[in-house]
């Protein structure tokens, strides 16, 4: 069995809290829990992201084709500003942005640099006004454009450190904070690199906001190619079309997340709970039921669609129990727990046919499949699991966090 | 005062739920209670959207610059299939979604027409297999591109029957039923209208999905542009440059929605709740915090993090509390409370200077303003309002919501 890591511990003490008496205990599932305090509002201010990259004690964590630098399965690796300033010179961010959109040459490839926060943990090194902790970047090394030879060298060099790239789609064997330190990191690098141009005028689009934002700007140093596809440098920089991004504030201009459901569903009575399988799947593996949200629905009412579209069953009330974030590429999966009507139990697979099986599974068959069953997609169950037996998601995924929640006693009235 | 419309009502009666028993009857927000099934699986069947389309019982909803058609502010207009066909013709869904892409000509405007679903409300007229109910499709009828001419008149048809176009930006005068249809057209006609191109490659994109999907289509019977501009029409399609967007499943493909945060925060003994103001906003009104989910970030990460950047106050536990679709222009509005950590509740504005003020209100003067001070933000408050007294959102928006939860007892622990 691969190794399951520990979830993050919730960012808070529990202190006498009204609503962890009323609520529980808030579950903060794989993929939060970032030690990193983002700072936001200091991302456009170049003279604070000046001072971060150049600190002795700031870290680069470097993609190459979205696998992250690490020592193994379980811990990233870091390189220092000497290593990453082949690539991406002494200082991007010595101008300021309006300076950079100016001066926008569409022709030259900016390896894109993007700061992710502060680790608070760690005082007394980088200090800004009351800002302090060391500073976290994470640099997309990826060999391409007008820097592949710089990119490769970077690479390279790492390699020769004993260090990797690791490619597993899903690095969920990493140790719980840096897993949350590489999803900030992942979801960002990849939504920069899938985006280059601008969906409002199809014109190419420019990195800014130390890596949180892309601007359409109005001129351009390269010229329009040739009929031959030539592009020359200008003297004085061209005017580009016109673009609605450019007026007001457009959503355009920054990251995208997709906001999906997720959601254990209980049989009226509270005693089964409603499992799929996709057929791609291993035998006996099974999940709750999930999809995305769509324009103008609240979450309740996706949970209540997905769930009749994927297996006929009919939920009443549907309350929200945590959420994960899931960066392949960019979800944010919103975990629920929903209650069948009294007469909306029938299972019926026909109206939308994703799933190969749905089926009510008895409240122990799951606490067991918790206990023995639960493992990776990809991996074999634990040791006792029994052939045959129900297999579930680990205990990174919501999905297994919204079962224990069930088993757990969710569902039971307070006695008041 | 504006007229403040009822919400929807909870789309499942109350049965014996043991969710409703512990968590309180869900809160169905305003802009969600859609009465359509959206019937999402049968949006690339042709057959059945072209039968939907031509149906007697069908209504089009039409929207000229992203202003619905309507009666007057609380109900909206449709038209009928005869009147919207001397703009979308007889059937754009006539062909196959393939030969579409097959057929794509990007100098040829496709006005938006956008399935919506079926009111099931209304049986006996409509019937597909086992679905049934009166067919809703969207029309944009915005004049653009190669139908101006066409739209225009449809536009001018509607006018002259005593039918308007209505321009507010929130339409939150609509009664709740066609709040949620109006919002499902706009967040999608809105989406397509701002992403014409291809953020991936920059090339011009089709509509496909019966308006819910933009695809990258790999040739194209418009000739590239002349040095001067001139497109001409090719007998055979030219192929177009490489794009990601075609090999497997892509996000840039499908409709955006950005989760936004919205959090009623309450003091550490629950007496207080933190509200904030905007400088752009009428004096003496104050709503709850809000901010967009960033990458890679839960929802109750997000809620804290809010909450410190804009007002320094830090949260322990964060309970979800209910949703809001929010369309303008695609967000989903999260709503959360959360609770101040004993030695967190000091304000502390210069982190992200983003309120005006921010300060704690004890739960007695939300109560009142609850009763008497609820507007819209451009509206005046009720009669019984008192000139210097605390202002507050109308129930039709969350923040509301989250409020009337703080001071109904929501934070109360069961005596168990």
């Amino acid at each position: 069995m691969a190794p399951q890591p520990d979830l993050p511990e919730p960012a808070h003490p529990e202190v006498d809290s009204m609503l962890s008496r009323k609520f529980g205990r808030e579950v903060a599932n794989y993929f939060s829990g970032s030690p990193l305090n983002r700072v936001s509002f200091l991302r456009g201010n170049h003279e604070f992201i000046s001072k971060a990259l150049t600190h002795p004690t700031t870290s680069f964590l470097l993609f190459n084709n979205l696998s992250p630098l690490a020592k193994d399965n379980t811990t990233l690796a870091y390189a220092t500003h000497a290593e990453v300033k082949p690539l991406i010179g002494e200082n991007p961010f010595a101008k300021t942005e309006e300076q950079m959109i100016k001066d926008y040459n569409s022709a030259v490839t900016l390896p894109l640099v993007l700061f992710l926060g502060l680790d608070e943990r760690k005082k007394g090194g980088f200090q800004h006004g009351i800002y302090s902790g060391s500073p976290y970047f994470a640099v997309d090394v990826t060999p391409r454009g007008t820097v592949v030879k710089e990119a490769n060298g970077v690479i390279e060099a790492m390699k020769a450190k004993g260090l990797q790239f690791i490619e597993s789609r899903m690095h969920m064997t990493l140790n719980a904070p840096e897993a949350a330190i590489y999803a900030q990191a992942r979801a960002l690098i990849d939504w920069n690199a899938r985006n280059p141009f601008c969906a409002g005028c199809g014109q190419p689009t420019l990195s800014v906001n130390a890596g949180t934002k892309r601007v359409c700007p109005p001129t351009d140093y390269a010229s329009l190619p040739t009929p031959q596809g030539a592009i020359t440098v200008l003297d004085t920089p061209r005017e580009r079309a016109a673009c609605a991004t450019r007026t007001g504030i457009s959503n355009l201009c920054f990251p995208r997340t997709d906001p999906t459901v997720i959601m254990a569903v209980v049989s009226h009575d509270g005693q089964r709970v409603l499992l799929g399988r996709s057929k791609r799947w291993p035998a006996n593996w099974y999940s709750t039921l999930a999809g995305f949200c769509e324009p103008a629905e609240s979450v309740e009412e996706a949970v209540r669609r997905e769930v009749w579209e994927e297996s006929g069953v009919l939920l009443g009330r549907v309350v929200i129990h945590s959420t994960q974030p899931w960066p392949y590429p960019a979800n944010l999966m919103i975990g629920a727990i929903g209650q069948a009507l009294p007469d909306g139990e029938e299972i019926h697979l026909e109206h939308d046919p994703e799933l190969e099986d749905a089926k009510w599974v008895g409240i122990d068959e799951i606490k067991t499949a918790l206990r023995i069953g639960t493992s990776g997609l990809g991996d074999p169950p634990g040791p006792e699991y029994i052939e045959g037996g129900l297999r579930l998601p680990p205990k990174t995924a919501v999905a297994n966090q919204l079962l224990q929640a069930v088993v757990g006693g969710f569902l039971e009235t307070p006695k008041i």
